[in-house]
C-alpha cells in the first residue's frame, strides 16, 4: 500500500511527517511550490515532484479549500482512493472517477511548530466499508483518536474549531497589539493565558468566565472603550454584548 | 507586620491562600458574605468577621471594582496602608486618611481551581518608597514575578488581559455551545486548544494565525455564516473582519 500527499503547506508538511514517522509508505509529495516541496522531501527523505504525479493506492489532498476541486482533477487513476483534509467541504467536491473520502485532522498546523500527532483527533468519511477501514488503519498509526464523521457533523467540528482556535489566536494577536502599544512585554500574559486554558480542562468554560463584562462592571467597561478604537473596539463591544447575553445581564 | 484581606470572592480566597501558604501573617478575612468567609477561614485556619474589622498594618481590598470605594471607607485606621487589587482603578479611588496603594495580580481566579502562585505577575504602585518596598516584600513571598506599575500602564495591562483571557474564555463557551448543539463532545477540541496556546509560546500570534479568514477562503466563510445566528454570527463576522484587516486581505 503506497500513499502520495498533494500539497506543500502547513497541513501537507505535518501530514507527511506524521506518515513517515509512523511507517506509512509515503512515496511522493506532489505540488506546485518546488521550494516548499524540496524542504519536506529533504527532511523526510521522500521523493517530490511538481510535474509527474506518482501512481499510488491513496492520495491525500492537503491544499486550501479553494484549490481542492482543481487539484483533485489531476488524479486520473480510476481504482485509487482520494481523501481531502478539509473540515468544511464534502467528499463530493473531489472530481474524478476514483473513490472519494475525507480525512480531517482537528489541529492547527504551523510549519515551524512540532506537534504530538498521537493526540490529534482524525475524522474519517468514505464511500464504503473497505475504504473506511483502510483510512482508519492509516490514521490509527498516527493517532490514538480516530473517529468516523459525516460531512454534516464535520462542518460543525470545523466551525467549533474556528471559534476555539482561529479566533482565540486572533485575540492573542489583538492583545499583543495593545500591550506592544504600551511597551508592555507580552510574556507577562503567558501565565494568565496558560491558566485560562488549563481551567477549562477542569471547569466548564461558562462557569470559568471572569472579567468586567460578566460582573457587569460598567465603570471599567466604559474606561476600556475609551482606550480602544477601530477593530479592537468592535471586538470589545461584540464580545461584551455576547457575554452579557449569555449570562442574562 | 499583620495583614487583613477584605472580600470573599475569587480574588480574596486565592490571595488569602497565597498569603497563608507563604507565611504572610494574615490575621483576618473580613466581608459581608459570612458563608464564603467561613469557607476561606476554615480552610486556612484564619479568623473571619462580617462586623469588626481587625487592626492591621496592611489591608488588601479584594472586592469587585464597583465596591472598592465603599469598602475602603470602612477602614478608619489612619497610619495603615491600604491596597486594592483592581487592574483598572487608580489608588486614589480609596477613600480614607491611610496611605493608598495598588497590588494587582495578573491572573484569572476561580475558587475551585488551584493555582501556582509563584508564576503570577504582581504589579505594585504606592505613595512612597517605604510602602512600595513593603508591598514588594510581601508579593515576593508569593511570586517570582513582581514589578512596579503606574496606574496608566496597569489599565492597559488589564485591558490586554481582558482580550487574552476573558474574551478567550468566552470564545471557548461559544465554541462549546456550537459543539453541544450537535452532540459533539467538547473534549475533542482540547488538544487543538492546548496547541493554540503552546504555539504562542514559540511563535508570535500574528504569525501563528490559521483558519479560513486568514486564507480568505470565501466559500468556507459563507458556509459558516449560514450555520450561525445571533451573537455567534456577530462574533464570527467581527472576528473575520478584524483578521482580514490585520492581514490586509
Amino acid at each position: 500500500m503506497q500513499v502520495v500527499i498533494i500539497g506543500s503547506g502547513n497541513v501537507a508538511s505535518h501530514m507527511a511527517k506524521a506518515f513517515v514517522l509512523n511507517g506509512i509508505p509515503l512515496i511522493q509529495v506532489f505540488g506546485r511550490n518546488s521550494e516548499e516541496l524540496k524542504k519536506i522531501a529533504e527532511e523526510l527523505n521522500v521523493p517530490y515532484s511538481t510535474e509527474h504525479l506518482a501512481e499510488a493506492d491513496v492520495y491525500f489532498i492537503c491544499v486550501s479549500d479553494n484549490s481542492i476541486e482543481d487539484v483533485s482533477k489531476l488524479i486520473t487513476k480510476k481504482d485509487g482512493l482520494v481523501a481531502h483534509t478539509s473540515g468544511s467541504l464534502p467528499k463530493e467536491i473531489l472530481v474524478g472517477e476514483y473513490r472519494k473520502s475525507s480525512f480531517y485532522p482537528l489541529q492547527t498546523f504551523s510549519k515551524s511548530k512540532a506537534l504530538d500527532y498521537k493526540k490529534i483527533p482524525f475524522f474519517i468519511e468514505a464511500e464504503n466499508e473497505a475504504d473506511k477501514e483502510l483510512l482508519f488503519e492509516l490514521a490509527n498509526k498516527v493517532s490514538e483518536n480516530v473517529m468516523e464523521s459525516s460531512h454534516e457533523k464535520r462542518k460543525y467540528i470545523h466551525l467549533t474549531a474556528v471559534f476555539a482556535c482561529n479566533f482565540v489566536n486572533h485575540l492573542f494577536s489583538k492583545a499583543k497589539e495593545i500591550s506592544d502599544s504600551q511597551k508592555i512585554p507580552f510574556d507577562y500574559f503567558l501565565p494568565l493565558i496558560d491558566e485560562t486554558v488549563q481551567k477549562i480542562h477542569e471547569i466548564e468554560p461558562k462557569l470559568a468566565q471572569t472579567g468586567p463584562a460578566v460582573r457587569n462592571d460598567v465603570r471599567v467597561l466604559q474606561l476600556h472603550e475609551q482606550l480602544l478604537k477601530d477593530e479592537s473596539l468592535e471586538i470589545y463591544k461584540t464580545m461584551n454584548h455576547s457575554i452579557k447575553k449569555m449570562y442574562e445581564l
